[in-house]
């Protein structure tokens, strides 16, 4: 069967990242690029963006050449959203030093009229509002994954209650989780969150691994255990792409392909984490993911 | 083949426990006694502690009829090691309120001759010169696993170091591991600490699950998902107890057994965390075990 094409929006940014192993400064970044990366190693790609004047035409041209349709992707007057964040030592937190909305503060997500038919979407963490005026634009979707944050819980609420009752599937982690569903423990906050509309939940919880909740019960896959961290930048917009991008692939949402889009996600997340920015992502072949899948498999395969 | 008897040494107390769900006290606990109502689960136990003179027979009794050989459980004048400690809201820290060694100060641990052909020994975290005595006084040990803790590992660093050239497997916690190996990440870590000595190296993460790092490469077992946390005292323990326990009963520390260990090891380990103290422990059978190891299998099997 033919991969169906996978719509992506969400956002397109330079990140200035201040790591451990030094800092890099306009490294392209964004959730949509970085899920668009991702889901490009298993479907077409329709991405829906904006991007100002100083965002290099040379991202666009090689996100086209892996097989996403950047037509979609506006390119409005103005600078690219900019990002500036420093990570902890050992990685496990980050402080946001600066946000620039930029062109992203007038955002009116227009589809052209060739995305209208997508079956599978994937709303990015932007605006709860957006997600919806995206998914209003899509005739007749089978599934419909989003992703959201702290900052949309809080102040937009009813909003983003209106897209979970859109959804089939929320990717979010396990902070968010918490502060939704107002209860720590997970497996209770799952119910809850549940209960607002997506018919499954995918929980990230960054180093240690993920959990599936849906009507079959629990499911988890752990994170590769790196031996080089460098840059968890975009890890979980690279692993949320990962693991839409297998379900359009199969064009098939049932619990085998979801196991296996879940091992997928953890594996291309990992090596988002190996280098700065997009970089390994970007060099990422079929033949990488294949390895080590099957290594994050055996990670958790008793030998009997 | 009958199960080969494991020899335990650590600590008997009585523990006072302020937990979100509320606050109880003298709950009968200790490294030695969470350890051994696991193992005791899997094989016959032989322990080896220091207790005063108000600890209560009847928990020696229960532990003798659940088949502990608890000849080497030296009752002494005085009290019983003391531990208070209070929980965050979300049980994720703790914070020791006090520790009242009583006559843990004066343990100089003498094994019963009965004890001294003992094959299978785990080292509870005790002072690693007691470790280190009670080793020697084990005629011919097949299989040596230990624990140990930050404050053996600041203060003790040159006795523990010959402890691990002597154990083939230690059991720790993450962040002990990275206070050990002077290092973060964990699979670098992992191979600093294995250089000093144990052939396995058994990393807890608590709520995340556990890593198991040897020659063969690495094996991963998740933390059970749990609706009901209440007390994760002693958890750590109930984890070791089992798994060394299981191996004790197999009389074989091969892979496909080790597998089998850990998975045991984390499906008793969330028993332990159902309820206050040792007190789902106590209640625990077979068929839980199984059903829950089941479930716990299940969770990383992917379906297809």
């Amino acid at each position: 069967m033919k991969p169906a094409p996978l719509l992506i929006v969400g956002s397109m940014a330079f990140d200035d990242l201040d790591l451990p192993s030094g800092s890099s400064r306009d490294v392209v970044g964004g959730a949509a690029t970085y899920s668009a990366y991702a889901a490009t190693q298993f479907c077409p790609v329709r991405m829906v963006a904006v991007v100002g004047e100083d965002f290099p035409n040379e991202t666009l041209e090689e996100l086209s050449g892996r097989g996403a349709d950047v037509s979609g992707v506006e390119r409005a007057q103005g600078k690219t959203f900019r990002w500036w964040g420093r990570y902890a030592d050992n990685l496990a937190s980050r402080t946001t030093l600066d946000t620039q909305l930029n062109v992203f503060a007038d955002f009116k997500p227009k589809l052209p009229a060739s995305y209208q038919d997508s079956s599978y979407v994937f709303l990015g963490n932007i605006h709860p509002a957006l997600q919806l005026e995206v998914l209003s634009q899509v005739k007749a979707p089978k599934f419909v994954a989003a992703d959201t944050m702290n900052f949309w819980i809080e102040g937009e609420r009813r909003l983003l209650g209106n897209v979970l009752e859109k959804v089939d599937m929320l990717v979010i982690n396990d902070e968010e989780l918490r502060q939704l569903a107002g209860v720590h423990n997970l497996r209770r906050a799952a119910k809850v969150v549940r209960d607002l509309g997506p018919k499954s939940l995918v929980v990230k919880r960054g180093e240690y691994g993920a959990l599936l909740f849906d009507a079959q019960g629990t499911f988890f896959v752990p994170a590769f255990p790196l031996e080089d961290e460098i840059d968890p930048t975009g890890a979980g917009d690279t692993f949320a792409g990962a693991l839409v991008g297998t379900l359009a692939q199969a064009g098939d949402t049932g619990r085998a392909v979801l196991h296996h889009a879940l091992h997928n996600a953890a594996t291309v997340a990992s090596f988002c984490v190996e280098d700065v920015g997009t970089r390994r992502l970007r060099s990422l072949n079929a033949a990488d993911i294949k390895r080590r899948k099957e290594e994050l498999r055996r990670l958790v395969q008793p030998s009997d």
